[in-house]
């Protein structure tokens, strides 16, 4: 997932406020304590690691889901069936965060007995960033992977139209002193908001990011919106057929495999219509038993080791990475001194806040300097404060 | 994994033929009969899929490790430890296809107990494609997975030298009536066998694809060969990071998870400095625990029905098509007309059955049309014949 920069117009709020106002509100809906709880902790999670798209910015959309009566806020997900390595969970189409997170926990709880265990889940919602459900899992210590499919917004390689979603793939390991070992990637080559962010910004798309809706490739983020994103790759010539392909193995491990909608099937994203019905897949693998489990962590410790030490190219911009390490930076940073949500983000949450009679945290205002660097302007209150 | 075209001077060689004649030579190197007769499966599975790059045109270079006495061509790998979802095997650094088959095969009983299961493989050899193994989960009736590590060919995003390999990802799963959706994709753009076919085209190299020995990016074939692959996405501005990150995390389940060599400490491609200590992961799905196997084959029916009857992008070269099936169809009719090979690949295995005794089968040469057909001409010995 991208780590969004700091907006222009940001303002700072306390990681531990925003999280307890973002729970109040989703009990505000008719939530229960701990189903709000978990939803809470994910979408502060997405904010502290910058996925900006993917945290408290999307509670509006969540709340009209309920508010529609297409997401029912109070539903406890159920195991339906399986055996020790593979269960399917039926979600009841409540609160994706928690269906998740119930479901993460029961196939780590089996992979201390049998080595490795899958959790699918049907008839199930949004479930902000896919990496929360694999980190947690290695912060057990444990190998964990999580997939989704999404909403239909990438045309498959030759295809004129969306068939298939982002479909993201996350997988995370414990990795010792380099923390956790983090891929959590959309598998188209661009998220539809870095094209809405090149809207605003007037740009035009290099080649391999979307096509236009005649299937001719997008040369303006205009086009791209009203065609399909390109799967990672991008086009034929340049192996788009391979994040086509990963994302038909996303679809073919959620949907597929859990019996919940599939491909083009999939409602819109947060569309009211009625209810999502995603499928999802989380699995844990204990490397303990195969291993000592310091040894496993000693050997990614040095692999990731040799990687960000590599020689660099020219006018590398920074050294190598191993994958999580910006957002983990981020989110030390953030739980220090408060997260950065622009302006559009804070007003709306102000708005929700003003209909559950539920006051926004205070925030502070920043401004950029031109050399990049930040200021932080005085403490102020929000607008319903 | 690229369908091949047919060479301009090919042969065509009866595939059952080629089997008995492949299983025979690498007996005559010591190996075993059942263990030779695996080896010739999963090669000759490649040249039928029109893999020329991974099938029986690698037999010089695996008869050179025996030879060189850095594989044992007698091993048989041995279980070390684990639990019914997850185990552990030593190949003894005996044949990597044999050690691959019993290690999946393993997984498949295991997952009709508990739903799911793993096998993990170290001290092994290069184990030819990736996609068999999945196949063969596929075959019973499950998802099958196979993931191997692979000497470090793949510059990671930013820096300048080879830290990983093109570490393939296999998934497959039984489609009923289109017969198996089969991924089998390399994590770099496109494989060190695209370059080389670049260099004896005299073609120069889009952007992506790799790097020359300073970092910059490869404009000629010839600074891609002495330099480095690029990781899918291929730039770091194209998302190149992704598949860095893919690769990384097959690492992860190979090298790191088995307790195998891992990453830039892995030996070259076939070099007979030292054992290859490859490591590689199979795990077998059993869609019939949380469903009726017939549903899960009928959803992947229909999605893939509706994929492939999507409109078209403009000059689209054919339908859209699903993973695995150029491959397929490739096997069916080679499998009735026979397998082509080139000359030099020919050539190559008629100097083996020379020095191993083992007269090479009658083949047939091929010459093209220029409109593209194909017309078979005499039938005629090998030279060893």
């Amino acid at each position: 997932m991208p780590v969004y920069q700091d907006p222009q117009d940001g303002r700072l709020v306390e990681a531990k406020a925003l999280r307890s106002w973002t729970a109040n509100l989703v009990g505000r809906l008719g939530t229960p304590d701990d189903i709000a709880s978990d939803v809470a902790e994910v979408l502060l999670a997405s904010d502290l690691r910058g996925i900006a798209s993917h945290g408290t910015a999307r509670l509006p959309q969540y709340v009209k889901l309920v508010e529609a009566g297409v997401m029912d806020p109070a539903a406890r997900p159920v195991h339906e069936k399986g055996k020790a390595a593979l269960a399917r969970f039926d979600a009841r189409n409540g609160w994706g965060h928690h269906a998740a997170r119930v479901a993460t926990d029961d196939a780590i709880s089996r992979s201390r007995d049998v080595g490795a265990a899958i959790s699918v889940v049907r008839n199930t919602n949004h479930y902000g960033i896919a990496g929360w459900y694999a980190m947690r899992a290695a912060q057990e210590g444990l190998i964990g992977v999580s997939l989704t499919n999404t909403s239909p917004l990438v045309a498959p390689t030759r295809a004129r139209v969306s068939m298939l979603g982002t479909n993201p793939i996350a997988v995370a390991a414990p990795a010792g002193r380099f923390g956790m070992l983090v891929l959590d990637m959309a598998t188209a080559t661009v998220p539809r908001g870095r094209i809405e962010v090149a809207a605003r910004r007037g740009e035009t798309l290099p080649l391999g990011w979307a096509i236009g809706p005649d299937g001719s490739p997008a040369t303006t983020p205009e086009e791209a919106l009203a065609g399909s994103l390109l799967p990672l790759g991008g086009e034929e010539a340049s192996a788009g057929y391979k994040g086509y392909g990963l994302a038909l193995v996303v679809e073919l491990l959620t949907g597929i495999l859990g019996d919940a909608a599939f491909g083009p099937n999939i409602i819109g994203l947060f569309s009211t219509e009625g209810k999502s019905d995603l499928g999802q897949f989380f699995m844990a693998i204990d490397p303990g038993v195969v291993d000592g489990p310091a040894s496993f962590v000693n050997r990614l410790e040095k692999l990731i080791d040799q990687l960000t030490s590599a020689p660099l190219i020219p006018d590398a911009p920074g050294p190598v990475l191993y994958a999580g390490q910006p957002e983990a930076e981020r989110a030390a940073r953030q739980a220090r001194n408060g997260i950065v949500i622009d302006r559009e983000h804070h007003e709306s949450l102000i708005g929700l806040g003003e209909r559950y009679q539920l006051r926004f945290p205070r925030v502070r205002s920043l401004t950029r300097s031109r050399a990049g660097g930040r200021k932080t302007g005085d403490l102020r209150e929000g607008k319903s404060s």
